[in-house]
């Protein structure tokens, strides 16, 4: 693979059955897309998200069994593309944390699904943040993760989701920026608006939320109930049917060939009954999965094939990417090999920082012919010395000062308002900031 | 190491170079429990954490370095103890997210550090959050990762982290109840009220924060010029001196023995003048601070040697505990081998879910001798029947509406207010839940 090919990340949610929405909108789009040769394309099983919403462990298994077995199923090649799961490439938690230090939790706030749990705990009387974990609140860091640890150019997302690619762009750029270097590429949000999507049982769009979908990989007799269950409205057969609107008819329409499309559609006006329809819609799809389905049910009776093919990829990713780059980003933010450590520079000691103020001393002659000195924080004066005779003796005292020694009272007067502790701490911070530069 | 015994970790924080407050207030007393055989401890460099503020990562590195050395210039046997950087421990941050993912997002909300940036966010007249990172708000659960990884019982810590060490108890239990097994021994504060403070240069307390700090490891003369730069009052030589509040007393005592301590109090008592008492304190420090100072600037000369320590403690910590529990914890959580995925158990499918209501038909006779059905949600009434002449005829209609099917409308009629998207909707229900049951 040409690493400068453009980079295309693609994440899979590792929750539910995927279903016929699922394959229409985004599978089999990802699919065609992996096959171009002109990017370099990701696709991973996004299982650490996961873990935010499902907390049934057989459940998340079992998902993400499925999903990587319809991917696999439905013509993703995994040696063409990367085909991986996001918890076997722990460098993606290690980027989490890097991400956390320098993103504003100002711009997680504002997160469209933060603030969605935040509204309806609002409306339902609850406090903000009732029931809402730091996982929800903290999913755009781990997705910047996901990105940034391959520098992936673009991003396929639906509209929800730009906002998580603007995110991930300023927490790179903030990274960047900090640590002084381009380390990462900042992705854009690839949205496909002409992406396909089905109505689901009940006329409502199909998604898993509404408990309406059609499971992509439901067996032939199963398929066929689920399609013969779909919603219609009562004309009788002879009245002609509305395509608008038709839940069945957009679910022929993206199975079938324009040339057949055309032909369903005189059907309808020609007022084709809702069982023959429904017949008609069933074997479409049923000729386009059944395929698919064999495949999958192939494959998950081999579960430890799937296992092997998802390590491999992980291994050979980390291999390449994320190992390499991840040590390039802990030498960037400091957790380096301390036998690289330059010894010869020393750290400032502590007490030398320099935004407390240090004083200085200033000598000089007065009208009587005496020799003083002051003590100066800024412009505000704190001691003055009484008159010596000799500079020489005006600069021993100024020494013994300077070694922080106050001791006595009765060469010096202190200014009005300044106290015996407030002139030991400047001269403290004189011998740390004397100290600093030996 | 005996698995049964109490296990006690002490994180130890990589910023800045250990000053003698550090010394006699966490380095010495927590060396001196290292050496007990009744527990096994845990020491580890908290680099991660030092993400959160520290941007500059020579600085992060010297500050590592420096700080690994001082602890075992000071005594740590790394042979006796677990010694290692956070950061060379992956399970860390893995076991982060999983902690991310179960913490309420509410209780992070009220962490002591967070609450007081906004406060200051506040008083400034900023947004609350302006120039907070998401680091500083997630510290508590980075901190309970590091405690619950290796199932630590005790966490020596200041009162200002006990709510930190209460946050990793919530978490700990929460994961535990949500995956229905006590993964996590829940940790307690081990509070030392009687541990040794200092004060720093300027009189208040010794802290890099207050830029006032002596460094533990300062060389001979640096010390000494330091020790003189400490505040005192203006007595002078004669005028006894008051032990109450004295910054260089307090240092001598905690160096020096009880006999010592007496009769340095004699000395005030009797007019000792500042120089005398600097000399005095300084002798007694450098006593105890000069042969660990040569151990601390030898080591310095071979930071490959700490590298090498380090490393060493890291690889047999998560031979031992760390992946061997994270193993286990994937496992809890569902990030678990595909091959082992229970296939016979068919996962429900989606548009079987029961939040939505099923729809149950109910056959019966009326007064008039004829066969009626209706179809009812809950105890809403979607549709009644006709009257058919036969159980048979009626039962028909009845398979026919449970395919789905409820075309025509000459047969039944919808009950008030029932439109026939909805029947349809309800029927699409009840085929999807009978194909669960199969």
């Amino acid at each position: 693979m040409d690493k400068r090919k453009t980079r295309i990340l693609t994440g899979i949610t590792t929750s539910g059955t995927p279903h016929l929405g699922n394959y229409v909108g985004a599978i089999r789009p990802a699919i065609a897309a992996s096959r171009a040769d002109s990017a370099e394309s990701f696709y991973f099983l996004a299982d650490l998200h996961s873990l935010i919403k499902a907390q049934d462990p057989a459940r998340t298994q079992r998902s993400t069994l499925e999903i990587a077995a319809s991917w696999l199923a439905c013509g993703l090649d995994p040696q063409r593309v990367w085909f991986y799961r996001q918890s076997d490439i722990p460098e993606i938690s290690e980027l989490t944390w890097f991400l956390t230090c320098v993103a504003g939790k100002g711009i997680l706030n504002r997160a469209h699904a933060y603030k969605a749990a935040v509204d309806k705990n609002r409306a339902d009387g609850e406090d903000d943040d009732a029931g809402i974990t730091a996982g929800l609140f903290m999913y755009p860091v781990l997705m910047a993760a996901d990105i940034l640890i391959f520098n992936a150019n673009r991003v396929p997302v639906g509209r929800d989701q730009i906002q998580h690619i603007e995110m991930a762009r300023d927490f790179g750029q903030r990274f960047n920026h900090i640590y002084g270097h381009e380390y990462f590429a900042l992705p854009e949000a690839l949205v496909d608006d002409d992406a396909a999507t089905l109505s689901g049982l009940d006329g409502r769009k199909m998604s898993k939320s509404y408990n309406n979908t059609i499971p992509l990989f439901a067996p032939r007799e199963q398929l066929k109930k689920l399609v013969f269950s779909m919603l219609t409205d009562s004309r009788a057969p002879g009245e002609a049917k509305d395509r608008e609107g038709s839940p069945l008819f957009q679910l022929y329409k993206v199975f079938a060939s324009t040339e057949e499309t055309a032909a369903f559609a005189q059907a309808y006006a020609d007022g084709i009954g809702w069982g023959d329809a429904k017949q008609r819609v069933f074997e479409v799809v049923d000729r386009e999965i059944a395929p698919l389905r064999e495949c999958y049910d192939d494959l998950m009776t081999r579960p430890q094939e799937i296992e092997a093919i998802l390590r491999d990829g992980a291994r050979r990713l980390r291999e390449r990417y994320a190992m390499p780059f991840i040590a390039e980003l802990r030498e960037a933010v400091g957790l380096r090999d301390l036998s690289s450590a330059n010894v010869a520079v020393e750290a400032k000691p502590e007490g030398a920082a320099t935004d407390a103020p240090v004083p200085t001393f200033k000598q000089y002659r007065e009208a009587d012919g005496k020799f003083y000195f002051k003590l100066m924080e800024g412009d505000r004066l704190l001691l003055v010395s009484i008159g010596f005779d000799s500079p020489r003796d005006a600069g021993q005292r100024v020494a013994a000062m300077k070694e922080g020694a106050l001791e006595g009272g009765e060469d010096f007067r202190l200014a009005d308002g300044v106290s015996s502790d407030e002139v030991n701490a400047a001269l403290a911070r004189f011998v740390a900031a004397q100290l600093a530069q030996e």
